[in-house]
């Protein structure tokens, strides 16, 4: 017997087919529905995409305001979601606390259609998905913080909604078309963890609530979506131990004891810069000025990147600029993860309805590397 | 550029490296820390065996003593945990208020534990999760039936307590000795795609909790741990709709519409017996005796293994002979995906230890089907 072939993390592993995005690294493009998603960024904005990622093709006006018309329509939830998270113990983490409303909000979803999972139903549910997804970020957040819930209101767009329920109060024009961007950088990402998660657990004909709270589940890890918040709390912890000047040691002596600076490295990018973070970039020097520490987070945030560089190769992913970016916009750092999450609900969405149009159940083999042969005594060892 | 190789479902592809389990198929074996799995049904208890496999070895007297002390003294739940499953609404199924249990009970533990992702740290979450797991089953399902909640009783050794607490009623040694076995039965096998889940959630570094709720999204599905509901509820129409001598015509209908029988069919053995399928069907003439409709279920259930061994080749696998155990041990058909989940916590619990313990994130590839070279408009199609 010869041994399999075995690629730790599946890295280069084909895990499906799809035709919702790919990451083309040679010409370090991200190609959604046939667009590069950072030409979308410039252009349009998150519903546009979101429509695009979800439908396959951008919308016309009148498409467009009737899918705006929607998520705005459907953002409402449940009492009960409310009082679910004034009821969490306040040690409860905005992940974890996300991820039991979404699995709750699914017993107010009319069984028979939960478990339908024909492309219909299911774009049904989607879509509310992402009309309510905002709502359960933000008023989780708030409850284990004690702050009264906001509810989402009706007469503003979704993303102006999203950002007024974040902030408690209306968002400028600046604010609001930064969050549009980053939203629309974050919306879909070819075969990411959370994505293959979701796909992996929709694949058992589990339905699309279910992948979307396993979705939740592994975006909250560091190595993942967790990244967002540990890549500015790490500029932070910089800045409070004596600024710009001291980036460079800082950096150095993580780096000495071995360990991870997140926003830095990807699988599928490596040695290549992420066209998000790129892009990304652009906005630090405008939204510095907007907080006194702007100036001297941003000026930690260069010296790592060229430390990064310098001693690992490594480049920054979407995360590191968009920790920052966050921070300046005055977001709560526990929020980063779940407004990341929010933002790539549509892409999961898609990627269940693509999984559940054509399934197959994800059941891959091991290497096993264990014992054999052995016998079990002739009875129970356990008391009994 | 050739196209890259790519195995639908990653059938035959290789995840992981694991000591846990393994489905040595050429002989018919299900390999368990070095044991047969069906040797340790025929002579252990399932402390026993969740114990090893836990832990890699079996326990002495002493450790087995200690282990189910334990589980015993963990096995009671906050008190807002009964409050939550009376919130829920009557129209949640059970396996998602049991995934809304365990994702709530992470605001419980406190958060560096939470966040600790050591062998130590996360073999003390595993054990309490693995104590709590039958009152959390039981009690979602009964809050959602309006019947009263049932406390674990402290004098009760662990599988015992977890029968009394699903009957209500303190349990006959018969009951016991099949619930306990079919417990082991299903307690561990290799990657099946719950187990797949956890670890792939596991491998973001989020957290033992996370990939544990990812586990009972992916189990509730029909076409993995969803099966042994949906095969009671084929033997009892066809036992509605006339009986064995219909069994049948009834499995050939359906077959004939293309439709799947859930309980047939494995991706692994596909064409070989499962052994534990084998091993549990022995105890069906026995238990068939309890109740009136006993003997025609069993009938029913031998021409049905048949007619599809005959049209098919298939075989049952675990869940068919499974689905009808629970049905003559008298417990309710919600429960048995639940009840499932809590049989296969302990495999699932090594599984995230063994992923921490050596970690790569799972981040695999695509084939892209989709579009190229797309241009988007200059400006936003949603209305502003
Ligand atoms: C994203 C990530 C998990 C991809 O990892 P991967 O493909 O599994 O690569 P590996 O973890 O095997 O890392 C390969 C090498 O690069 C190093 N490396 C990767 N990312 C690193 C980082 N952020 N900081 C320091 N070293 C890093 C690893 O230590 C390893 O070095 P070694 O071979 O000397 O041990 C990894 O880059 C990482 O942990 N980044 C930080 C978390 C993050 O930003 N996640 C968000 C991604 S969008
Ligand atoms: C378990 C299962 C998903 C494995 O499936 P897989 O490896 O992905 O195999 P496929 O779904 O590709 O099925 C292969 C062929 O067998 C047929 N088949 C498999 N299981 C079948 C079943 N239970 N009833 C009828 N036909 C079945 C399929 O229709 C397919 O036939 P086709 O090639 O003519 O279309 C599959 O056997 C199944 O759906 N079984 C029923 C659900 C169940 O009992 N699950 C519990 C597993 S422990």
């Amino acid at each position: 017997m010869t041994t399999p072939e075995y690629s730790p993390g599946l890295e280069g592993v084909i895990a499906t087919e799809t035709s919702v995005s790919y990451l083309d690294v040679d010409i370090e493009q991200i190609l959604v529905r046939g667009y590069d998603l950072i030409e979308l960024a410039q252009n349009l904005c998150y519903t546009d995409v979101a429509y695009l990622v979800i439908y396959g093709e951008l919308p016309t006006p009148s498409q467009a305001k009737a899918f705006c018309d929607r998520l705005v329509a459907e953002a409402e939830v449940p009492d009960e979601l409310y009082q679910l998270f004034e009821m969490m113990p306040k040690s409860t983490v905005a992940m974890d606390a996300l991820r039991t409303g979404l699995s709750f909000l699914a017993g107010y979803e009319n069984p028979e259609l939960l478990h339908d999972n024909s492309h219909e139903a299911n774009l049904e549910k989607g879509i509310k998905l992402l009309a309510q997804t905002p709502t359960l970020v933000v008023n989780s957040y708030r409850a284990l913080n004690d702050m009264p819930i906001v509810r989402p209101n009706p007469d503003l767009p979704y993303m102006e909604n999203f950002l007024y329920m974040v902030r408690g109060e209306r968002p400028d024009a600046e604010s609001l078309d930064a969050f549009d961007r980053i939203h629309i950088c974050y919306i879909e990402h070819e075969m990411p963890n959370s994505t293959f998660a979701a796909r992996v657990i929709a694949s058992t004909l589990s339905d699309m609530y279910g992948a979307m709270v396993g979705a939740v589940a592994s975006l909250k890890g560091p190595l993942h979506g967790g990244a967002n918040e540990a890549a500015i709390e790490f500029l932070m912890d910089i800045n409070g131990e004596g600024g710009p000047t001291h980036a460079e040691d800082y950096t150095m002596g993580k780096l000495e004891r071995r360990e991870r600076i997140m926003g830095f490295g990807h699988r599928v990018y490596m040695r290549k810069y992420d066209p998000r973070a790129r892009f990304l970039m652009d906005y630090i020097p405008k939204l510095a000025e907007r907080i006194p520490q702007g100036q001297d987070l941003s000026s930690i945030y260069s010296t790592v990147e060229n430390v990064m560089y310098r001693e690992k190769g490594l480049y920054p992913n979407t995360d590191y600029p968009i920790g920052l970016l966050y921070y300046l916009l005055g977001i709560p750092i526990p929020l980063y993860t779940p407004i990341f999450l929010a933002s790539r609900t549509a892409g999961n969405v898609a990627h269940v309805l693509e999984q559940h149009d054509d399934n197959r159940l994800f059941r891959p083999r091991v290497i096993y590397s264990g014992g054999r042969g052995l016998k079990p005594p002739a009875s129970p060892i356990s008391p009994m």
